[in-house]
């Protein structure tokens, strides 16, 4: 099993640091300040510094995985970019094609395959995170031509040793889903707590379980929805503009004729639609990884709402819904 | 203890028949059909038909409150007009202008109360009822001028001997309310779940907590949630209307400066509100109800967000956050 170096231990950083290590991998950590003395004191092997764990990476020729957030990730690169300028290289940040944009730029030679684990940012920090956190998570790893396929194994051999089933997509992709089914939620959210708000004591005081429900992910520390979202700004762009249309839509017809029945008929179905893709049986199929259409044959499987479950050395076992 | 008469047993109606005979209140209902059937094998006195319902009621001076949609509102009230023409009249329609109006117009000699408990409606029929539904919920009743203060007194007791406690509001402070908390939540979840399955099966095998919080009550049968918010069409537009204008102001601070701050800095404020409404430490208070200013008194306490929690016979005890 590849050794596996995570830079930043913070929720996700230090949950990888922690289901790697009980997966049974060689694997070490950098962080500042009280992320890395936490991880350390818990007995995990954390470097020095930043520069230290690359060079480790470097002679091991490990698979490095960038866990910062995405402001911080330039700087970071810069430092693989000095002292493993070919690395192999992921990275577990909320958007794809920002962060495969600045590998491109800084990084040039890097190995890179770009992942992302859908697992919960309402706490942060290396005390927040565990080594189930991504026990029957879908972890996006990235199949934009050209990928090194030896990487795209070994980014999806740790996901899947963490408990988590893989969903192949491009990063344009996987940035435009992302922003309608976690970053418009973020907004919706946040927009139906300030017009319930506005309301004042009485409506607050009447609020049960739809709203709740719908304003909780509003208790989000602001500045990580805020970098969260903001990171992925023109895909967002075009869901709000979805939803803009559609309650713009709702308005009107309410307005008019009074009727809601379009805009109810279509939510439930919608939401129908999720919960059967949840229960649904699942199709067993397999790509051949020596094949020369490999990336494409992983990319429908990723497409049609399967994921990759299993990994051997010539192939990948998927399941479709 | 007065009488109770309870018109429709559904979800609300057979729940409320079920908690007013476990708090030893004389209590009888009348329903169509398999809610009828379901009530009278479980034990419950079921009248023939809503007339004989209505006969028994006016001859013991009983409370009747209609517990059925509100479409079948008017039919049940030219009942009420025939047999009860002044009756002690009180009802669980989730808006409360319209029904006011209803009565107005239909029953002009009914002593009526409006009365709505924040109650879920994800399932319905007889069925899905139970004693145990309004326990701890909000109940509001209504305190219009003029309101006849003994109807308010057997509308808050029948609540508070169902375990729930009251919200005294005027009818169209109630509408605006639940606009905001309750009917715009379901627009923007319907508006949520189909901009999430427009961008197809990858997005939806990707979406996980924030949408399935944010889409929850989608889930509910279209009909109920579009005939619970057709019934209140204007509060809702005006509703609707706030939150097209912050989503409408997010997207425009998102496009130009790329900046989300204020959309969830003003979200999480809503959000922390709610939760530390919740949490707050109540400080009593009691009016007089023999005051000639009462129903001031009680109109204040709903609109800073407290509750009656009990009544005796010339006091009520409430809280306040």
């Amino acid at each position: 099993m590849r050794p596996v170096c995570v830079l930043g231990l913070g929720l996700i950083g230090g949950s990888l640091l922690r289901a790697a290590s009980a997966a049974g991998r060689q694997v070490w950590g950098a962080a500042d300040g009280p992320d890395a003395r936490a991880a350390r004191d818990a007995g995990y092997q954390v470097a020095d510094d930043v520069d230290g764990a690359l060079r480790d990476a470097a002679r091991l020729d490990a698979l490095v995985v960038l866990a910062v957030p995405l402001p911080a990730v330039n700087d970071v690169l810069a430092r693989v970019a000095a002292l493993a300028p070919d690395c192999r290289l992921s990275d577990v940040v909320s958007v794809k094609v920002p962060v495969a944009e600045a590998v491109r730029r800084i990084v040039p030679g890097a190995r890179y395959v770009g992942g992302h684990p859908m697992a919960g940012v309402a706490a942060s920090g290396w005390d927040a995170g565990s080594a189930a956190l991504f026990q029957d998570a879908a972890w996006v790893t990235t199949v934009d031509e050209p990928t090194d396929l030896s990487v795209w194994r070994d980014v999806t051999g740790l996901a899947l040793d963490t408990g988590a089933s893989v969903v192949p997509a491009t990063a344009s992709e996987h940035d435009d889903a992302v922003a309608r089914i976690s970053h418009l939620p973020h907004v919706l959210a946040a927009v139906l707590a300030s017009v319930g708000a506005d309301g004042g004591p009485l409506a607050m005081s009447l609020a049960a379980g739809s709203f709740a429900d719908g304003t909780r992910v509003a208790g989000t520390r602001p500045e990580l929805t805020t970098a969260m979202c903001e990171g992925n700004r023109e895909p967002l762009l075009s869901a709000v503009d979805d939803a803009l249309g559609r309650l713009g839509a709702a308005r009107g017809s309410l307005a008019s004729t009074g009727s809601l029945g379009v805009t109810f008929r279509s939510g439930h179905q919608g939401r129908t639609g999720l919960d059967g893709a949840r229960g649904a049986q699942c199709a067993k199929v397999s790509v051949n990884l020596d094949a020369p259409d490999v990336l494409e044959g992983l990319h429908r499987i990723g497409l049609q709402g399967g994921r990759i479950v299993g990994l051997d050395e010539h192939t990948a076992l998927g399941e479709l819904p």
